[in-house]
């Protein structure tokens, strides 16, 4: 069995099978995939946070930078697992000191999102986490407020993946980790 | 040294060093207590979660739970060092299958968060983590949402307590851990 397997008989744990596919949440037609089971899990959610940052062992991050609320639930333990801290990337006026900030456009609108101003410095090796990619906005807009700062993205990770919503478009820049893929 | 520190000398690590003091945050007369340089630095970090998991070890905790956003960065590596899981606690309209709410008074007005109905199990024995205790309103609600389902509290952990806004007279009834005071 290799290391950090927490199955029995050698099988690597299906982390899909954690995640709940919840019909027409937030609204008509969307399919969402509720990770809260495996958060519930304790061996499903360990291998996850191994598996996330695994891939980075050797990338010579510098620190984890990830957007609320639900990036934060793997963001925290993937930075300590690599030794490093944490950074949270916020809605605007969630942060108390300088900040710099990020609008990006939605499908309606746009949307603001925020990070200290010195939360990354020049030269920094960074490690974005999110839960899930869907369209990618949220995680690009993160990933040029940090080029802004001075910082390079060294890589972009994620529990699941929406295959058909083309968030992978948008960051061909980055090394792009995915545990699970839905078309 | 001690196991688990993480200083020379042998000279425990200040947490308080870690944490900055921004007045008028989030309006005049408010000092806000910035826990982000702390989450920024590797050894702060994993001495403050190794330290909020330490007094639970032996506590029979069967999951974490918190209230997004900052409280989700302790939980997470938290449930992670006691070998559980986690739960997050969210503003409405958050989670996406079957949840329960519990609605409480702010100074003025009241607010609102929802929890799976399926996060808590009869019987466990949850462990409650946030950053901050200050009046005690978001954790006292979580308490109380823990119990509707039929979990135990069995403790109640935080980064920093602010003693003067009273959250500990909040939750007398569960014990209480805290890593820094302010007065």
């Amino acid at each position: 069995m290799s290391k950090g397997c927490r199955c029995g008989g050698g099988k690597p744990l299906d982390l899909s099978e954690y995640i709940r596919a919840i019909p027409d949440f937030p609204k008509p037609g969307i399919l969402f995939r509720d990770i809260t089971p495996l958060l519930k899990s304790p061996e499903a959610f360990r291998e996850a946070v191994r598996r996330l940052a695994e891939p980075f062992r050797s990338a010579g991050i510098n620190i984890v930078a990830a957007a609320e609320a639900r990036g934060f639930l793997f963001a925290a333990p993937v930075a300590l697992q690599l030794g490093v801290g944490v950074t949270p990337i916020r809605k605007p006026g969630k942060l108390p000191w300088k900040t710099i900030s990020w609008t990006y456009q939605l499908e309606y609108g746009t949307d603001t999102l925020q990070m200290h101003a010195d939360a990354i410095a020049p030269g920094d090796r960074v490690l974005v986490i999110d839960d899930v990619l869907a369209t990618g906005g949220t995680v690009e807009a993160c990933c040029r407020m940090i080029e802004q700062a001075g910082g390079l993205v060294a890589g972009c990770a994620f529990l699941a993946e929406l295959r058909a919503l083309g968030g992978r478009n948008r960051l061909q820049s980055y090394p792009l980790v995915s545990l699970i893929q839905y078309d």
